[in-house]
Order: structure tokens, then C-alpha cells, then sequence
């Protein structure tokens, strides 16, 4: 894949296919080097005994705060997400901020807390960091960039290639809260509704799984931007298999259906902060589905598909009635600057 | 110290006195945790049977390029150098980037391949980050967000409770090279010299005075956005003795001391991106400044100034006719954005 496009454009960074093609054709071959190359949600690499898992995400989001969160908790749980679907614990946290001058304090200051109490939930610390400040009209009041570490659990051996046709795909919870919430809340459609953003710690939801399925838990992944048929996109392509989705089954409010059907918008595209997708063996389907339930954030969780051996690297989506659609990676940008 | 400022400005910034009272006075207690509060240039915790250093930091310079280096080189270079300072060699990098609509994506490669030689030239790999846009208009092309960590030679015992009177400061090149060229890159003054930042990884450097020094070798830091004047005083605070600087055995290039009288400046509060400060015992300054000065970067290293017991928590600076002037860190932002 290389790079073409000669400027950068919003959807690049939509987390779809522009987003796929900077990645995989620009940036990675740069780059290039083996734990990089694998562009999991985390980089994990050996150390000591064990493995370590790093990531590093930066935030921003518009407007600032939404119902259900804000920018400072956004920016823990994101990067304790993706340590807990790579099967780790986040160990610390390292926090910069990119101010804009005549930002207030008391926003500053509200964030900051936000980013706090959010570590404190999610059992961390932030140990370090770095704060610069750009002229006003830049940075739209704040950005902030998260790194997080932790060490991987040695239970956790998760990996596309250890997808298998027939295994179960399950989702922990409702699809599309969080991008539904942040747009609504610029307050720019004349659309109202009674939502929240699921931002959440996942690391509870994903150890559960790991304790209760064992070598049975294949895969994980927390569906951000692109949303969950971006995240099963690349690992159909990664597991050279088929995902076969019931479309019915997946986990929806009617705020997020009746908004998407509104503005023309594909839930299954919609970013999530704070639930997870995983690949099961079918033997530990019921006894994983069972344990999300029964853990915080995972009340809805739902089995909404399965691995199939054809149609090989596609995702399709089949309805109530039996008929069936492939579902594509996001192309372009409707919901931009959601996390 | 409490931050009653109602609002951030660019000042906050600045690495100086603005910059210490935000990070003091209202982030550093927010997220208190004994390992943030040391306020160190990596965060260091214990990790398996030794120690990590961590460290993170964001970088606004403008423009992105300038003589002798540009923002991706300074994104590794400068993550590379708070661990190198605090007695680490890195063991990768992440890289965030939060890059502005428009942006072409010639200056987005160039960028990507200055930060891949910079990494090569440090020994180091990127194994990991993320991508957002924003707006055209916001994030002045791109912004460039840099994590790093390595594990801390087992000799490296630096702190600035170990520093004791009669202690030799060392610096290991000529300063305020970096933040006069990105300042005259600008082209606003009507100014121009034969400049070029200093940008440089310190690792080799550091090390060959971990290897010179032994316990000998007390605390390190690069002094970048605040300058040397800066690093000094947060030393004789942390210290609680004085810190006397010859000042003209201070290397100093005619440019940047031309610069410097022409803009009213103080060289000391001049950012530097490829040298550092040492204190070592007595016993050690001579073997110290011979490895410094044979090392490649280190050339120009000079000693500079001594230890004193008092008056304590101050910098003071002696000129050839035996005046002594006290030495503040930096107040305001003459040099917005050189990092």
C-alpha cells in the first residue's frame, strides 16, 4: 500500500480507510521495525521474564466535555484500553498537554481533575509529563497525549492468527454511545437525545475474560474510531477469514439507531470508549458472555456473530430476515474529532 | 506555591518561572503520587529487579524546520535526552501526531523520515503511537508528541540531595545555540547569523560520564526550554546550596552573544537541545571534562562554576572582574514555541 493522497484531509484521521492507508503507507514504512509493524492497539516487547505492553494515544476531542465525560478522562481510559485489550494492567500513565493561550484555569483545572479521578478508577497513577502552551486560536483550548505500560498477563496469548472459524465474536456493550454523544453535543444538528458516552475503564471486563476463558480468549479489541466494523475489518484481514455479524443481536439504543437513521450514519461506524470486542472459542462462548454481564460496563454485553471460514477477509452483516450485507472499514469522515 | 493565575498564557510555556508555578501550584497536586511529585526530567519507579525511566514531552516548535535540525528530529532527541540525563538508555519511543487539515504531505514525509534518522542515529526504534487531525488552522502544521523509557544504569545514582559544596558544574557545549536559531528562523527580526541548534542525542555523552565519574558523578539534566540559568536554580532550590557560575567560562558562540545583546537577552535562559549540565565531586571534574571533551558533542564542554554552601537556593554569576550578579531562572516569554 503507498500513501498517494498529497495533502492531509480529516479522514485521515477518521480511524477508517484513509486512516489505514497513512498508517500502513506512509507512516509504519518509515518507521518500520518489527514490534512497530505489528500495529496492535498496544506495542508489546520482551522484557525481563515477561512481556511489556506500551501505547500512546493523543486527544482531541471537540467540545471538550460531553455528557458521559470530557477530555481528561477520555485521555486514561483510552490508553488504559488499549494496555487491557492487549491483556494488560496499566502499571503508570505519562500525560502532556498542548495548551492554548487564554484557555481559563478553571477548565484547566477541571480537566486535570477529570484525568485524576479517571486514573484513580482505573487504578493508575500518572507519573510524569510535559505542558506547553500555543498561541490563542490554536489547539482549540486543550490537547492532551497519554502513554500508558503495563505488563502483559502471561494467560493473555492473543493474536489474529489464533482466530478460528466457528469461534464466537462478543461485544460488552451498547455500540455507538460515544460518537453519538460527542455529536450531538456541539450542538450543531437539530437533534436532541438522552445519551451518554460509555467512556469506561475496560481492564475489569477484559481480565474477566481472561480468567474465565483461558487459551479460549483468541483476540481482543476496543472499537474507537471507525467503530466496531473497522475493528473487525482489519481483523478479518488479519485472520484471513470471514466475520459473519447478526446485525440484530448487536447491543443498540434507540437514541443511537434513531440518530443514525437520521443522519445517514452506519452504528456499526461509530466510535466506542468504553467497550470491548473479543473472539472466543464457541466452548468458552457461554461462560465468557456470563462473566460480561455480570462485571460493571458489561451488562449488555451480547454474542453477535461468528467466524466463518468464506467469504475470506470480509465482514458481513446479516438481517432478521436473512439477508445479507458486506460491512466495510469507515471511508471518510462524517464524525470528526470524537476522541 | 498555589497557580491563581485566571488563565494560561503563552508565559506558562515557557519552562521559566510561569511554567514552574503551573506545574506546581496546580497540576503536580492534583496528580500527586510520590513518583510525579519528584518532578524529575524522567519519571523513574522500580520495575523487576532494577529501575525505569520514563519520560514524555510535546513538541510546538516554529517554524518545523530550522538550521540544523526540525521537529521530528527534536521529538527524539529531546525524549532521548530526559532519559539519558537521568541515567537511561532508551529502549524505544513512542510518537503521537496531531496533524493540521492541509498539511502537505511532503512536509508530513520529511518530517516522519527526520524523526526515523534521528531515531537510528539514538539507537533507538518507535514501536508505536497514533495519528489525529484537526482543523486547517489549528496546530500550525503539526504538533508531535514523544514518549520514551530505559532502564537506568545500576551505577547512575543522581540526585540533587547527593550534590555537596565544592562540587564542579560542567556543561558539555556551547549554549543557547538552539533557541537563537529557531528564533532568527522565524525571520520576524531583522536579523541573521551563522547559526545552528544544537540538537543532538546526549546518550553518549551522559554515559561516558557515568563511566568516567562513578559515584562521583552527582546529577545531570539538559537544560532545554528556561536554559541553563533555570536547570541551575531548580538544582540550588532541590539543593539548598548556592550554585556559582564563572561567566565567562561559559562557552558562548559570538553569534548567539551578538544575538543575545542586540535582543536584551540572557544566553543562560536561552533553550539548548544538545547539551547538559553535570555536577561532579571535586575528584572527578578533571577525568569528567577530558571524556566530555573527547566525546563527539562534547567539544566545547567546559567547567563553569562551583558549589557553594551559601547563600543557599541561589545562582550566582561572576564575571572576569569579580563582580557577582544573582542569576534568576526565567521570567516571561521572550522565545515562545522553541521546543
Amino acid at each position: 500500500m503507498r500513501f498517494k493522497d498529497v495533502q492531509i484531509e480529516m479522514a485521515h484521521g477518521a480511524g477508517g480507510k484513509a486512516s489505514r492507508r497513512l498508517v500502513e503507507g506512509l507512516i509504519a514504512p518509515l518507521l518500520s521495525n518489527a514490534t512497530l509493524d505489528e500495529l496492535g492497539d498496544a506495542a508489546v516487547l520482551p522484557f525481563g521474564a515477561g512481556r511489556l505492553a506500551t501505547t500512546a494515544d493523543s486527544f482531541v476531542v471537540r467540545p471538550l466535555r460531553f455528557p458521559g465525560g470530557s477530555i481528561g478522562e477520555l485521555a486514561v481510559n483510552g490508553t488504559v484500553n488499549d494496555l487491557a485489550v492487549s491483556g494488560a494492567r496499566p502499571l503508570a500513565l505519562l500525560a502532556t498537554f498542548i495548551l492554548e493561550a487564554g484557555l481559563s484555569t478553571q477548565t484547566l483545572r477541571e480537566e486535570l481533575e477529570a484525568l485524576a479521578a479517571a486514573a484513580r478508577r482505573a487504578g493508575v497513577s500518572v507519573i510524569g509529563g510535559d505542558t506547553k502552551v500555543v498561541e490563542h486560536g490554536k489547539a482549540d483550548g486543550m490537547y492532551i497525549s497519554t502513554f500508558g505500560f503495563g505488563t502483559v498477563d502471561e494467560r493473555a496469548l492473543l493474536a489474529a492468527g489464533n482466530v478460528r472459524p466457528g469461534d464466537r465474536v462478543l461485544v460488552s456493550g451498547s455500540v455507538g454511545d460515544h460518537g453519538i454523544t460527542v455529536l450531538l453535543a456541539r450542538g450543531e444538528l437539530d437533534l436532541e437525545a438522552q445519551l451518554e458516552s460509555d467512556t469506561r475503564p475496560l481492564t475489569e471486563l477484559a481480565f474477566a475474560l481472561i480468567d474465565a476463558c483461558g487459551d479460549g480468549l483468541r483476540w481482543m479489541r476496543d472499537p474507537t474510531r471507525g467503530g466496531v466494523a473497522t475493528a473487525l475489518n482489519e481483523l478479518a484481514r488479519a485472520c484471513g477469514h470471514a466475520v459473519l455479524i447478526e446485525e440484530d443481536s448487536v447491543p443498540l439504543r434507540s437514541e443511537v439507531r434513531g440518530a443514525c437513521e437520521i443522519l445517514g450514519l452506519d452504528p456499526l461506524h461509530i466510535a466506542n470508549e468504553g467497550c470491548l470486542l473479543a473472539i472466543v472459542a464457541p466452548q468458552s462462548a457461554g461462560a465468557a458472555l456470563e462473566v460480561l454481564q455480570r462485571t460493571p460496563g458489561g451488562e449488555r454485553a451480547a454474542d453477535i456473530g461468528e467466524i466463518r471460514e468464506a467469504p475470506e477477509r470480509t465482514v458481513l452483516g446479516r438481517n432478521a430476515y436473512g439477508g445479507t450485507r458486506t460491512i466495510d472499514m469507515l471511508v471518510g469522515d462524517p464524525l470528526p474529532r470524537i476522541c
